[in-house]
Order: structure tokens, then sequence, then C-alpha cells
């Protein structure tokens, strides 16, 4: 057994005994090592919070430094209930235990002994009293089972040295700080209104800022690449599904819309039915061919409101959706734009990006709509693609789509997790329900396909993605603020002013911050805003029409002037 | 009488004339003048349609040129009902008429007479033959009672002279040709689909890029005047719209959401308690106000089938909304800031504005909410406004909501017709539902007003407005495409990307028609579009790096060089 696991598990029974001392009537549940620690679950008569952990983190310190010995031995079954008989849930355990015919143990460190199977550290000798910290308190049913007690259970987290308990504590903290519902409440991005209600976000000028931002960014790429936007409505008579497939296929997420007239609408979960319609107002020649529409356009999908969670998981998802409409020779290269264009966007952020090439299953033909052949001319361009960029991906057959192959790409993230983001899809079934063609060089109606790509895909989710990666700390081209302003006084308010419309009119996104508040406030305020650039004013400065720069990044970069901030921000794009 | 008037009443009776001849057991109704004409309605047994309207105009014109007289009599009833025996909706009216005790008279001209209250012209001998025209024909019932018979009413146009009917003529085919339903499809700017639903328009590319240079637009002059953009999803639980009072108020235009948990939530017919909703996530020093929240999103309103018509009344209703939070005592600078924006967009267009300032009604003050004092305050404010502009202005009283005084701005188009476009309102009462304040400077909460602004409103409505307004010959700066490189032959394809190219790189909305088609058909379809301009592109302008170019405004204006074209383009901005 590895002898961190064995330790942790020692700990796990020197937990019991100060819960012991705490509240000697407490009867005891189980206490095994998990991933980073362990833990214990108690019932109590005296409870215990999380204001007594370092009480009882103490009382542990104290039994380990007294070099205690672990010893187990094995016992029969009715000696065991004799042992515990004052602990109901040790006996539960033992009549269970003997009557599948397992042998007992039962091991004693110091006056505690408890009903246990093994795996410790000999002696707490072996312990450093440092390495090892209670974590929370929090309630779990006995046996996991919501119909049986619930038992207090205390969580510990031990590693062999006390660097790396810090350096796991520091870990922790820091992903707490990044959580994005944290980010996005104290940099002011979203809310969320009772009256509104549950995964209805609501963004406030410096989200909305940051979602034009982005979205603009995309936009620019994909003007580059030839597409172009539409506008469609949020509903839809129900025909419209009916005929495409999903009436039957997204039932249960659906939102229903009901008119005074009686009618049968749709909230729209996915844009391309709409998206069809208005490639099919006319017929269209191979010479029109590919045609791309953007819409980033919120979708609705009624969730349950219990799976929804933050900005990860939603009721409105604002989608940055597209859809190539061409012909089945065009795939390779509209594929391969769209791929340039998911690797210059998740690039620029510092994610790393790995593609799976997702294909039929090969074994179950039938799961799939279209011919052998078509698949075949699919999934070759796709590979086609693939091998002209010189990419290793990871083929998956069986994974795509029953309507056709795709390219899915994970963005991994500063904290090392992994994000499905983007996704290029080719769809061989919607033009077949919608009749989708064009006229040919023969002037002969020829099937045409589609290519569903959403490069952030839904924007509340990147959102999420990107305040964790970066911590808040966006870079400063996509920051909604770029520069503060900050006064040391009031007799420099004028050159503030002055400073910040200088960066306004250059396009700079900046704000003055000229409230009468001692400047280390100020300073604190907007680190905590993670704001790019400060920039700090006082007589001196507007004596020499120049500014104090802090930056995010390089700290304290002395006096400068207003042009070379601008220099500086604009550079960042 | 006014001779005019006279000359088109003995129309009527020559048309009656003409369709006894046509169809000598016709039933004679009433054929009465109306605005720019006549019509006589008709009970046949041999119909007429809008293909025998020459051949009737032509009998009509053979008869004034005969020089009839006309001539009248006193006819007691019983005389009447002899003469008219064979005329039963003619019996009735006699019947009806003598039983009011009124005198009948008869009037003859030609071989014909009718029952008649006179008012004719003398004789025919001061009739232009060439200056009436048989229009149309249409369905009506006897006397306007759909229980009663569906006659054939057919609808005569006549002027004085045959210039005015010619003028006439070209305004109604005008006003025909500026259908935006027609230049619409006409320009591919918008389409229905019947699987989506009527009221709820498909944008296309060109639609799309339309909306958003008209978007764009109002942002930029919001933007200079310190508004933020926010987001907002278009669903809500209803508990936000019975706190609103919306829920009750339009309980018949509200699109009702259903979910799977069987809660209610409805799309949003406004956008103003979502906004109240962000304000509200914190609270505001006076020193932060005023905040200006602006947001181009559509809201949904259940309208009746049967009332929806092109895109003048939808069911997804693009609105470019905004709304200040601010003290009472700012009220007069936020609405001069509006009624600026107002101006510059409309004016820009081509639009006469006028104002009506909408006041309570004071002899009912019990109809609206607020204090005496705060709606002397509110109005006195918009009256100051008014007045520092030195605006004329329409005082409405009892014109108000029942929230707050307002500002509606009505423009006249280019045919002369009045729409009400933009507003400006307070609303006292939102704020109150909702509980909006912001801290004062004696740190007390302080009651806020809020102001909604639109300024085109409905982006669909305005741009219906706009193309009927322009007739489709949207300003230069506002055109999808602005510049059409029509190529003469395949021999200058390539110069012809490059010139568009260049353009394109300039910022110019500029396509290629490289196609193999003769160039006066390619003027043709171009001049359809009403695109700005065309550069025509042959052997000679490649050599001579030229480009020939018409303009929609002053037509050929040889050849010039690209860069003089980019200058033409963008001074029109």
């Amino acid at each position: 057994m590895d002898p961190l696991i064995n330790k942790r598990h020692t700990l796990a029974h020197l937990l019991a005994t100060v819960v012991l001392e705490h509240d000697p009537s407490a009867k005891l549940g189980i206490g095994p090592t998990i991933e980073n620690g362990f833990y214990y679950d108690f019932q109590l008569s005296k409870p215990i919070t999380d204001a007594d952990l370092p009480t009882l983190t103490k009382a542990m310190q104290k039994l380990v430094k007294k070099g205690l010995e672990m010893k187990g031995n094995e016992v029969g079954a009715d000696e065991a209930r004799t042992m515990f008989a004052s602990q109901p849930f040790k006996v539960e355990l033992i009549d269970e235990y003997a009557g599948e015919g397992k042998t007992l143990t039962a091991y004693t460190i110091g006056e505690f002994t408890d009903l246990c199977k093994g795996g410790h550290a000999d002696s707490t000798k072996d312990i450093d009293p440092d390495s090892f910290v209670l974590q929370r308190v929090a309630g779990a049913y006995w046996r996991g089972d919501e119909t049986k007690q619930m038992l207090t259970r205390v969580y510990g987290i031990a590693f062999e040295t006390k660097a790396e308990l810090e350096a796991h504590l520091k870990q922790l903290e820091d992903a707490k700080n990044r959580d994005h519902r944290k980010i996005g409440k104290e940099q002011d991005l979203f809310v969320f209104s009772e009256l509104v209600g549950p995964g209805l976000p609501l963004w406030t000028p410096k989200g909305t800022l940051l979602r034009d931002v982005l979205d603009g960014y995309v936009w620019e790429l994909r003007k580059k690449a030839g597409y172009e936007r539409v506008d469609i409505p949020h509903i839809t008579k129900k025909d419209l599904y009916e005929k495409s497939g999903h009436w039957e296929k997204f039932r249960e997420e659906l939102f229903r819309v009901s008119s005074r007239e009686g009618h049968e609408f749709a909230l729209k979960p996915m844009n391309c039915p709409h998206h069809t319609q208005i490639y099919d107002r006319h017929p269209h020649s191979y010479k029109e061919l590919p045609i791309r529409y953007a819409n980033t356009t919120k979708v609705y999908r009624d969730e349950q409101t219990g799976e929804l969670g933050g900005l990860t998981r939603v009721r409105a998802i604002t989608q940055d959706d597209a859809h190539v409409f061409c012909r089945t020779s065009q795939i390779a290269e509209e594929l391969n734009t769209i791929w340039d264009i998911i690797e210059t966007f998740y690039t620029k952020f510092g994610f790393t990006l790995r593609v799976r090439l997702s294909l039929h299953d090969p074994n179950h033909f039938e799961k799939y709509i279209g011919s052998k052949e078509n698949w075949q001319v699919a999934e070759d361009a796709l590979r086609a693609v693939v091998k002209s960029r010189e990419e290793t991906v990871d083929e998956a057959p069986g994974e795509s789509a029953y309507y056709g192959p795709k390219l899915d790409f994970m963005a991994t993230d500063s904290l090392g997790r992994t994000w499905q983001v983007a996704t290029a899809q080719l769809d061989m079934n919607m033009p077949e329900r919608f009749d989708l063609t064009c006229v040919n060089e023969s002037g002969a109606k020829e099937r045409i396909v589609m290519i569903h790509a959403a490069i952030m895909g839904s924007l509340e989710r990147f959102i999420a993605v990107l305040l964790e990666h970066t911590g808040g700390a966006l870079p400063t081209w996509a920051s909604p603020i770029q520069v503060a302003v900050l006064t040391l006084s009031d007799k420099v308010t004028d050159y503030g002013v002055k400073v910040s419309e200088e960066l306004t009119a250059a396009g700079v996104r900046a704000v003055l911050d000229a409230d009468n508040e001692s400047i280390g406030k100020k300073i604190r305020v907007w680190q905590l805003q993670k704001v790019p650039y400060m920039l700090v004013i006082g007589p001196k400065e507007a004596e020499a029409s120049t500014v104090s720069v802090r930056s995010r990044e390089k700290g304290d970069e002395g006096a400068m002037s207003v042009a070379n901030v601008i220099s500086s921000v604009q550079a960042s794009a």
C-alpha cells in the first residue's frame, strides 16, 4: 500500500479519537481515505462546525507527537459485537461482514480501537505533525442512503510534508478564487435575478462589453473568410421542427410557446432549421456556393432547475453559430478555414487544443443516415484536412453524429482541465429533409451539404471557462476596462479628466477614479478588478504631463506619456 | 359644387350607360364621386373584370365626344317606382327616400336615366375625353352590409386634364413601386417562411447588413452620449411581470412559455422590467447617475394573424431600446440628449420631424400615478427642454402615459405620409414598483425616475418606412451594397477582382458582377437593386487603371480612379 495512503488512514483513526474526546457519546460511522486525504462520519450529540476544526487539528497533532503505535488483531463476530456494543453503525457493519463470511479485524491506536480492515502507518512517528489539516465539515447520509440517518462528515487533507500540504492548499484557494461566479461578481460582469429566474443571466455593461469584444473578434475572423451575417426570430411554428426532426428529438428540452389563437410555437433550441429557410428562399447556382451564414443569437433549452449552475449550464445560451452551405467537393476547404479560425481564437488566449476526428461506427452503419459513398467522401475530406495540416488527432469511430462526421476541439486550460469547446460538424441530413440543392454545371439540381460551426459555442460557457483559465486577468485587448486613471487628490481631477479623454479618443477603454479615497484603497479596488493598467496621477505627473504606470503584468513601470500607454494597450490587440 | 366633382358625377352616369350596353340586364346600385374619381355598383349577369376596363373606358370617351346634355326633373315616388320598375335597388332607395319625405329627382344623359340627387356637368362638352380612366373592379356589399348582395364595383379616376390624370397615375404607380414588401423582395432583404410562420421575418445577409448599419449608427450616437450596452434573455418567470404590472396589462399580447417543470414563463414584450433588475443589482450613489442602458433586442407580441402585414406589423419586433435611470433634476438634460439623437438620425434620412408634448389631463388626475408635485416637476422639465431648443411643439393634454409625460416624434416621409417614430417617455411608475433608488448627498435613499427612449422604435417598421420613403434608393452610407463592379467581358475579370478588392480593403461594400451576361443586362439588374454606384470595366479601363462610373444620383460620370470612387463613397457617410 502507498505509505501516504497508510498515513491518511491512521490520521482518520486519530480524528475519531479526538472527536470522541470532544463528544464521548459520538456514534462512529466509517473513516476511509480519499484523494488528498481522509474523512470520518459521526452521529454527534455535541455538534462540530468548521470553527472547531483548528482545535481538533491541534489535538490530533498532539497525539501524533506522542509517537503512538498502531496494533491490529483478528476478532470473531461475537467478540466484535461486544467490543462495539455502544456503536450501532459498527454493529451493523459487523453483521453485514460476518454474513458475507469476511474476516474482521480491530485496530488500536492509543486509547482508541476501531473496526477496520487495516492499511496504516505503524507509528505516528512516521507522520509530520504539520503535514495535515482538518478541512471542512459536511452532512452525509449513513451509507449514502437518503432514507438513513444524516451524519456529520469531517474532512481532512494530508500529504508527506508541510510544503506539499501548503502547495495543495494554495491550489485549492486558487481554484476557489478562479470560480467564474466569484470573478463575475467581483468584476460585475453578470447577475441573476430571482424575478427573472435561474439559468437566465442578465449582463451588465462590463459583461456585455466583454461579450461584444469576444464576439467581435470571432466575427472579424469570419468576415475575412467570407461569412455573412443573417438574423432570425427566436420562435417558430412547430412545423419547422417537425420537418427538421427536432420536435421529436428535442421534445424534452423544447420550451413550448402558446399563442392566443391556439397555435403551437417553440423557442428555438438551435438555429440550423431557420437558416435553411433563408438559404432556400430562392434557387442557387453552384457559382454562389459556398454560402456562409453567421449568426450570434440566443437559443433556449428547458434545462431542469437542479442542473443549472453559474454560466456553465444556462437556459438562455448565446451561440456564435454559423452554417456553411456547400458542395461535397468544397467540404475540405471550408473545414480548413473553420479550423484556422478556431486555432487562431483559442491560441490567442493561451489554450492548448486537441482535436478529435469523430467518425461513424463501421459495424453499425444502420445507425446513420446517408449513403456509404457519401460517408466515404465526407470522412475522406475530413482526413484530408487533418493530413494537409500535419496534425495529430484522435480518430474516434462511433463518435460521429448520426447525420455526419465531425471535428471536436478540446481546450486545456491553465489549471490543466479540459473543456470541449468548438465543433465543426458535417450534416447530410438537414439538406435531405429540407431538399436543399444548388443548380450545377449541367443545369441539374444537386444535393448540397451543410457544415455547422461554432467557435466559442456558448458564449456563457466560454466566458466561464475564460474567467477560470485567466483567473479574471483577461488579456488587455479583451478587458472591458483596459485602463483605470486614479487621482491622488481633487487638485488633479481636471488633469485626470484630460488623460482619460485622451485615452478614450484613442479607442482605449478607460475609466477615471476621482473618488475621494486614499490612493492605497483605490489601487486595491482596481487590483481586485484585475484591470491591466492603473495610471496614478498626482501634482508631479500633472506638471510633467505624464502618468505613473502600474501594469498588471509588470508592476510599477514609472512615469510615462499618455501616448506611450496608448501604444502599449494597442500593441496588446 | 366643385366643377371637377360635378364632372366625376357625370362620368359615373356614363359608366352606368356603358355597363348597361355591356349587360342590359345589369341591376344598378349607386354611383357616387370619391376622392380622385367615382365608382358605380352593379349586379351583373355578364361579369366585368379588369380586362374589360379599357373597352368600357373607350365607350365612355365616345359618349363624351358626342357632347351629351344632362337634364334633370323632380319625380313623384309612384312615377319613380314605375320608371325604375326593373331596378330593385333603385326601388329600395325610392321607398326609403319617400318614407323620409325627401324630394326625388331623375337625371337623363343620352339614353340613360338615373335616380340621382344632382350635381353634374351640364354637358360632356366640358369633359376632356382623355382626363379619366376606369381603374379597377372590386366586390362591395349592397349598402356596405355583409348580409346583403355582393355587387361589382367599378372604380374610375378623373381629373381636369390629361396631364393631371397622368401625374396622378404616376403617383399611384410610384406608391405601388415603393411598397416595402416589393422592394424587400427585389433587393433581397428579408423573407417569410411558411414553416416559421407569419409575422416572423427572416433577414438575409443584405437585410442584416442594413439592420447592422442602422443600429450601428444609433449606437454611435448613443455611445458618444454615455450610453452603455446591456444584454438580457428573451424570457422571464411571470413573477417579473406580475411585479411590473405587465402581466395584467399585456395579458392578451403575451406569448406564454411553459417549462417541463411546470413553471410559467413569458416571452418579453418589452425590456424595461429586465433592465430594472440590472440597475438594481447593487446600490448606486447619486454620483453614478445618470446610468444609461442601451439594448437592441427582440421583443415578442402575440398579434392576431389577420393584423400582420409585411414589416409594419410583426410578432418579432427588434427594438433599439434604451433606459436612462436618473434623478428628477437630470430629466431635462437627458431628454435634450435623446432629442438631439432623434433629430440627427431622422434628418440624416431627409425626414421632417414634428414633436408632440404629451401631458396629463388636469381634469382627471385620478387616472395617473405619482404626486401632483412630481408631475409638475416632470412636465416643467419637458417644457424647459422645448423652450431651450426654441422648438414648436403640439401640447397634448391627456395624451401622456399614466406613468409620466412624454415626447412623441412624428416623421413625414417623401410621399407626405406621417409616421409616429421615436419616443422619449418619463416613467415614475416602474421605479416605484421596483423600489429603484440612489443614495443621495445626505446618505438617504432617493427615488429615481426612468426614461424610456427608442430611436428607430421597431427596426422592422423603421426599415419599412425607410424603404417606402426612399423608394429603395437608400443613402450610400446605409446601402448594404454601395458599389457594383460590372465587367464587360471575361478578359477583364482579373482587373475586376483587383478593383473590388481595393474597394473592400478601403471599407467600401462592393460586389463584383463578372457573370457572362451583356453589360446592358447587368446594368438593368443593378439599377433595379438601386445600387448607388456601378463601375463598368472593359479593356480600356483596365489599361488606364480607371473605372467608368455610373452613379445612381448623377448618371454617367465618366472615367475615374478607384481612389476617387472610394472618396465619393466615404464622403457620403
